[in-house]
C-alpha cells in the first residue's frame, strides 16, 4: 500500500493526463537559498501615479473614468493585436510559424489601489464576476476569437507590475496549449461516460473529504490530489457548465462568496499578501458544442515555507518533472486550519 | 509573408510538439514590477560554511575529500529514494499514483568556491563532462533505472541554494514528462524519414546561419527557433548519439569548449554572472535502442532586460501558453555580438 505521507511517488493530472512527482520526505531539507523581499503593505487608498486608479491618466494619454466598481480596458502593451493578417510560415516542415491574433484587456477590480480580492466584500467581488460574463459574452461575439483567458497576476513575485487590484483577459485566434491537453483529457473520459471528469472527481473528492477547503450551495475548492505548486487549489462549479456565460444569479453570489474565502485562508498562512497566478479554465469559443468541458479555476500560489521562502520550478521541474515537497493533503490541512476572517480585520 | 519582428505569432517546438507566442512589438512596454536583487560578486576561493568546499562538512556529518577537479555524492536531501517499494494506488482511475524510486547525486564543478563554468578552463570543465559520462554509466548499469537527467540550476534567482558551482543528476525508475513528449516526437520523425528530427533542424539551421552562436567540429550552440526563454538556447551534437556515452575524447574536449564559450557569452550580455537552469536531454535507458534520440543540451535563462528585470512565466503563460517578449532573432543576435573572452578577464 503506497504511504503519500513517506514514500516518493507521482501522481496523475486528470486534466493534462501528465504527472507529478511527490516528495514528501524533502520538506526538512534546510533553505540557504534566495527569500523574496517582504513587500510593504501600506497603500494609500488612491495613488495619482497609478495607471489603474479612476480619474489618473494612462501611457497612452487616456484619462480613466471615474469609475465605482469594476473597469475593463484593453491593454496599453497587449502581448496580441486585433489587427494582424493570418499568415503562416513553414520551411521544410522543420521552422513552423503562424500568426495569432487576439484582444488582451485588462480589469481593476476596485477603484481602490489599497484593496485585494480577500479584503472586498462578496458583493463588491460579485461585480467583478458580472463584468467577467459580460466580457466573455461579449468577446466570444467575435466569431475569429477562439479562446479567452481570463486570469490574475498577484504580488510582485508572481510578475505583478502594479499592486492595484486587477486581473487580465486574452482572447485569441487559436487555442492555447494547456487548454488542447485539457480539452483532450475532457473529451476521451466524456466519450467513454456521458460525464464530465471533474464530475466524477468532484463526487468521489466530497465524498473522501480529505481536500476540500470550501464546499458551499454552487461550488467546492479543493487542493487538486495532483496539486503540483505548495498550496495550488481549484474552484470548481457543481453544476457541469462549459463556461461561465452559464451562471445564474446564485452561482454568480456563490462564486464570489468562494473566491473572498479561499482568497482570506491564502492570506493567513504566513499572515501575508499571498501571492499567485490564478485563472479558469473553460471551453474554447466559435467551435461547436463542448459538453465535455467542465468551467474551473486554478490558483498556482509559489510560497512555500513563509512569507519570503517560495518553491522554485527549476530545473529537474524545468527539463524532466514538476516536483514538489509536502503533499497535498498537508497544503489542504494547513488551509482548511485558516480562519475565515482576514487577519487584518482580526 | 509572416513578418517575425513585427507580426504576434507561435512557433512550434519540433521537440515538445507544442507551440510557443511570440510578442516582439510589446518588449516597448515599460517595467514597473520586480527587481532582482544583485547578488554580490566576491566569494573567497574556500568558505569554510560551504557543504562543497574541499575538506568541509556536511549536514549529515560526512567530511568531503581533499578533491582537485570535480567530486560527486549523494544528495544529503535526495528527492527520489533508492530503497522505496514500487507501490500502486488507484481509486476509480479518478485518483492515480505510483511510488518512484531514483537516485539523487550533487556534482561540484571545482574545488574553487568562487568559480563558475564560464570562469573555468575548457580542461577543468572536460573534467565535469567526464565526470557526467561515468557517472551516466555507472546509473544506467542499475536495471531499473529508466531515466537519468543531468542539470544544473545556477543563481539565486533559479532556486539555487549554493553558489559553490554545481550541478545535479536525478536517475530515476520511469520516464518524465518532457522526455515523454520529446521521445515521442522524436520517435515519429525517425519513423518517417531515417533520420534523427534534430538532424536535419541542424543541418536547415547551418544553412539558413541566422540563430548559430557556436559552431565547432563537433557541437553547435543555437537559439532555438521556438525557444521561449528570453536567451534560450540549446547545444546539439553534429553527430547524432542517443547519449552522453557515446562521446568519444574528441567530442568531450569540444563539448567543454562549448559550454565555456557559451556561458561567457551569456555572462558578458549584462556583465553579470547570467542565472540558469540548463540540462541534457538524451535517450531513456534500459529500454531498448533509441536511434531517434539525439542528445541535446537546454538552457533556461531567465533575464530579459538587465541584470535585474526577468521574465516572469506566470499568469497566461502558466493557464495557457508560454510566452516571449523579443523574438529569438533578436536574442541570437545580442548572443552573437558578445565577446568569448569573459568581462571579468577583459
Ligand atoms: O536541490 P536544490 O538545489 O536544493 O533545489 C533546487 O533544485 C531542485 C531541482 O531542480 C528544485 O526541486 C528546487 O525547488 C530548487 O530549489
Ligand atoms: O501583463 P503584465 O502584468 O505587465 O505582465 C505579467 O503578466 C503577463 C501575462 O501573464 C506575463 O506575460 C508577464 O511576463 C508578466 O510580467
Amino acid at each position: 500500500m503506497l504511504n503519500f505521507s513517506e514514500q516518493p511517488h507521482k501522481r496523475k493530472n486528470l486534466l493534462t493526463g501528465e504527472y507529478i512527482l511527490v516528495s514528501p520526505h524533502r520538506s526538512k531539507r534546510p533553505w540557504q537559498g534566495q527569500v523574496e523581499d517582504l513587500v510593504p503593505d501600506n497603500r494609500p487608498h488612491y495613488d495619482p501615479t497609478c495607471y489603474l486608479c479612476p480619474g489618473n491618466t494612462r501611457a497612452d494619454g487616456t484619462v480613466n473614468p471615474e469609475y465605482t466598481d469594476s473597469f475593463v480596458f484593453i491593454n496599453d502593451f497587449s502581448a496580441l493585436l486585433e489587427d494582424t493578417h493570418l499568415d503562416i510560415f513553414n520551411e521544410e516542415d522543420l521552422l513552423q510559424a503562424e500568426a495569432e491574433r487576439g484582444i488582451c484587456k485588462v480589469i481593476s477590480f476596485s477603484p481602490r489601489h489599497d484593496l485585494t480580492l480577500p479584503e472586498m466584500s462578496p458583493r463588491e467581488i460579485k461585480a467583478v464576476v458580472d463584468l467577467w460574463q459580460r466580457e466573455y459574452q461579449e468577446l466570444s461575439a467575435r466569431e475569429w476569437i477562439k479562446y479567452i483567458q481570463i486570469f490574475e497576476n498577484k504580488g510582485s513575485v508572481m510578475g505583478c507590475s502594479n499592486p492595484h487590484p486587477h486581473g487580465q483577459i486574452w482572447a485569441q485566434s487559436s487555442t492555447p496549449v494547456e487548454i488542447e491537453k485539457e480539452s483532450e483529457q475532457q473529451k476521451a473520459y466524456f466519450q467513454r461516460t456521458g460525464r464530465t471528469i471533474l464530475q466524477d472527481y468532484l463526487d468521489l473528492e466530497l465524498k473522501k473529504d480529505e481536500r476540500i477547503i470550501v464546499n458551499n450551495a454552487h461550488f467546492v475548492a479543493l487542493v487538486p490530489f495532483w496539486a503540483a505548486w505548495p498550496y495550488e487549489t481549484m474552484i470548481i462549479s457543481k453544476r457541469a457548465v462549459a463556461s461561465i456565460l452559464e451562471f445564474n444569479e446564485a452561482e454568480k453570489e456563490d462564486l464570489a462568496k468562494t473566491l473572498q474565502e479561499l482568497t482570506i485562508r491564502y492570506d493567513n498562512i504566513f499572515k501575508t499578501s499571498f501571492p499567485y497566478s490564478a485563472g479558469m479554465h473553460q471551453a474554447p469559443v466559435n467551435s461547436g458544442e463542448h459538453p465535455e468541458w467542465h468551467w474551473h479555476m486554478h490558483f498556482y500560489p509559489p510560497l512555500l515555507r513563509s512569507a519570503t521562502v517560495k518553491k522554485f520550478m527549476v530545473g529537474y521541474e524545468m527539463l524532466a518533472n514538476p516536483q514538489r515537497d509536502i503533499t497535498p493533503e498537508q497544503a489542504a490541512n494547513t488551509l482548511k486550519q485558516q480562519a475565515t476572517v482576514h487577519y487584518k480585520a482580526q
